[in-house]
């Protein structure tokens, strides 16, 4: 097994000082005064990948420029797609910030800068762990490509078009250019402090609005009260009827599909010891709730949600109002977890809402946005391949978790290139990636770049199908 | 039986060149620029009673005067205590009317002004319905009182205060001034055309806001949901539960207290006729509902209602946030039968929304404002004296009617005096009282004048008890 102890320690310092001359460009996607210092930092890396005789393009996109890298192809090798993203979140409010957020300041080992863990601070580490291989063993035991956008902190519309192969040419389409067999995405956070995660599973989601119209004006609810279909009372009534008082989701078929958490997967997550009680603190409620017969870390990972996102209708001024409102809203979303396809659940809300609408009331119900869940199984070799680079780079095996959102990204490469993503954060919950005073442990990044190194290798391993 | 036919042929025009010249006075209550119009409409009618020889005092408010006015009290014969109003809701829109507001017309057999029919037309049949009696026959049959208030368009704080006892006097306590038998009340409208009214009956009210209290800050939907109460969520199942999917309000007790309608009332309803298809094509509905087992009408005047008036919570602007509110609330109010105590509805809500607060969340309850239904048995004395009064002075016999809605001043009454009150309706539904081109039928106003002289007549006959 390769070695790179004695780079590693050579090149320490270089890769601290190569990442705050990186962090120095103030690469804020969203706001156009910072164009040519996003332009700067998507050329700098682009450099860094020419460094080591990467094939390298900046894909110019209706925004910002994607880096595109990939190393040498040699057929019959695994192939990684690392995804990540150069471009920063804004900075304010400046005046909370200790050190100025593109002035990056090394404290208590921690670099202190906008950009520091999201996304520079932890993408850069497969740079490094990637330029291990190729400066001290001339070669590297898998094909990478890297696909670094610049837009993934204002709407990444670059990108969509990018995949969606708007910006393909004869001999180079997007598609086929970024095909691998994994994506590797380094983004988020260790479980806890000393406590390196590999994240398995997302949630999925789908989003509705609904709005409920009755009488075509308001009316005095004296005078038309109790006979005439309010529809503010018909949206409690149809939105409170999609979830029992168990927290069981009352969709036909609803559960039909998912996959159940393995009795291997409930261990892990009780292994992790959730401190219930510490959450309530942190929320400033003095209860919590849920599906029957699981856990918090199961209910937020790993079940079905139903969750009112907003409601609305009738008088929200001071003091009363005897009126009965001529339409009512809300928007609403169901979480989803792997193998439940958003549609199906469109199309059973729509019977289910179509059949409970009450007379007089006109419903419409609109699909704001879908996406399924995603979950590279425990025991692919991907996850085995990962856990072990980790345990290597951190010095400690991981645990596994899952997370109750959705990353649109992960489902892109799934829908179109049909593959999984290996999400492994080296951050910490309190680096503040979207507050002043971002920050990155220096141990984390170092650890990172050793467990890069380490997992091309034990990726290198597997037989591929 | 007292015969005025030739007095009223003899003041027939005079009696609308008066009210004309009252309704020159552009007695806007809300608006401080019509002030010295206000006053002059009040002392204009003060005038008018003190040519009946009353005893007449404006008396001063924190707002505008109140008018008040007795006939020489005669021991042992009823009292009847007329209420109205001399102030008018301000015109706009002016450019809607087809002649000025403060011009009256007589176009088509009807008078058009603002105050036409709220409240001076109607009220001042009673004025002249009287002075028949005073000047015809030298004596009235029974003892009467006038209150009417300057404030009714406005919030009625001056007439609150004095009934409150803020302006009594030593000699004058209000409470004993207005003392009397029955209330009579010239201020809404006949069932239909050629369909003259009595109502009989008003609903209450209890009015709630209720505001929910989940974690301490917004969270993000897919990182927390499925394990923290969400308030939005909370609020439509809270709701929801006060109400089943028959109608049926969900509270301990709630139909215990209620007066149910009588076979004789559900009879007279249903000679009523009402037309289910008109209404709701009037209101642009393809179905009404309610409780089950009870007509439309029966729904709309006599039974319970529960009616969300608003609701809110989380994020109401354009497009899908996926986020998990940290409060939601609503206002609703429902709508009391006679008999039925709005602080029990508030002790069995607050009981009850306690018990199914689910873990995590806090509830705040807020009485907002109750009031009591109110009724005059259809069998009482002073109902069949209306009722004769009015067949003899609109020619056809009244229907008996109630209204869903609640009168704040009937309640006043009720609560102050112990004493109940006939809403005795001269107008048309289309008389567009809130409304550019007021109007009032001529024949209307003289069909009011009739009876008001033909009431005090049937209530001299009723023995006291």
């Amino acid at each position: 097994m390769a070695n790179f102890d004695d780079y590693f320690k050579t090149n320490h310092s270089r890769f601290e000082s190569e990442l705050c001359e990186w962090l120095r460009m103030a690469s804020v996607s969203t706001d156009p005064q910072y164009k040519p210092q996003v332009e700067q930092a998507a050329r700098w890396l682009a450099t860094k990948f020419e460094g080591l005789s990467f094939k390298t393009e900046l894909i110019e996109t209706c925004g910002h420029p994607i880096v595109y890298a990939e190393s040498p192809q040699v057929p019959g090798l695994p192939t990684v797609l690392v995804y990540g993203h150069y471009d920063v979140q804004p900075p304010d409010p400046l005046d909370e910030w200790i050190t100025p957020p593109f002035e990056p300041t090394i404290r208590e080992g921690k670099i202190f800068a906008r950009g520091a863990t999201d996304d520079k601070g932890q993408m850069i580490t497969h740079l490094y762990g990637t330029e291990a291989w190729v400066k001290a063993t001339g070669k590297l035991p898998i094909n990478l490509k890297f696909l670094i956008e610049g837009e993934e902190e204002c709407g990444r519309k670059g990108l969509g078009e990018f995949l969606a192969g708007k910006y393909d040419q004869p001999n180079r389409k997007a598609l086929e250019l970024i095909d691998a067999d994994i994506v590797v995405i380094s983004d988020s956070s260790q479980y806890a402090p000393g406590m390196p995660a590999v994240t398995y599973g997302l949630r999925g989601i789908a989003y509705f609005e609904l709005r409920l119209s009755g009488p075509k004006q308001d009316l005095h609810s004296g005078a038309f009260g109790g006979a005439v279909s309010n529809p503010a009372n018909a949206l409690t009534q149809m939105l409170s009827a999609l979830i029992d008082l168990h927290g069981k989701i009352q969709l036909d078929g609803f559960y039909d599909d998912i996959v159940e958490l393995s009795e291997t997967e409930r261990e892990q997550f009780a292994d992790l010891k959730f401190d219930d009680e510490a959450f309530m603190k942190g929320l400033g409620v003095t209860g919590l709730t849920g599906e029957e017969g699981y856990t918090t870390l199961e209910r937020r990972w790993a079940r079905p949600t139903f969750d009112i996102n907003g409601l609305w209708g009738g008088y929200q001024g001071e003091g009363a109002k005897t009126v009965l409102p001529a339409k009512a809203g809300a928007k609403f979303s169901l979480r989803l977890v792997p193998n439940q396809d958003p549609k199906k659940v469109y199309e059973s809300l729509q019977r289910k809402l179509n059949a409970i609408c009450p007379p007089g009331i006109t419903m419409d119900l609109i699909d704001l946005h879908g996406a399924p869940g995603s979950m590279v199984p425990i025991d692919s070799p991907y996850m085995t391949a990962a856990a072990k680079a980790i345990e290597k780079g951190f010095g400690k095996a991981p645990v596994f978790i899952r997370s109750g959102g959705s990353i649109p990204v992960v489902n892109s490469f799934a829908e179109k290139l049909g593959i999984g993503t290996l999400l492994l954060g080296w951050g910490q919950d309190d680096d503040n990636p979207h507050s002043p005073n971002e920050k990155f442990l220096l141990k984390d990044f170092h650890a990172g770049i050793r467990t890069s190194a380490q997992l091309w290798e034990e990726i290198s391993k597997i037989e591929l199908a």
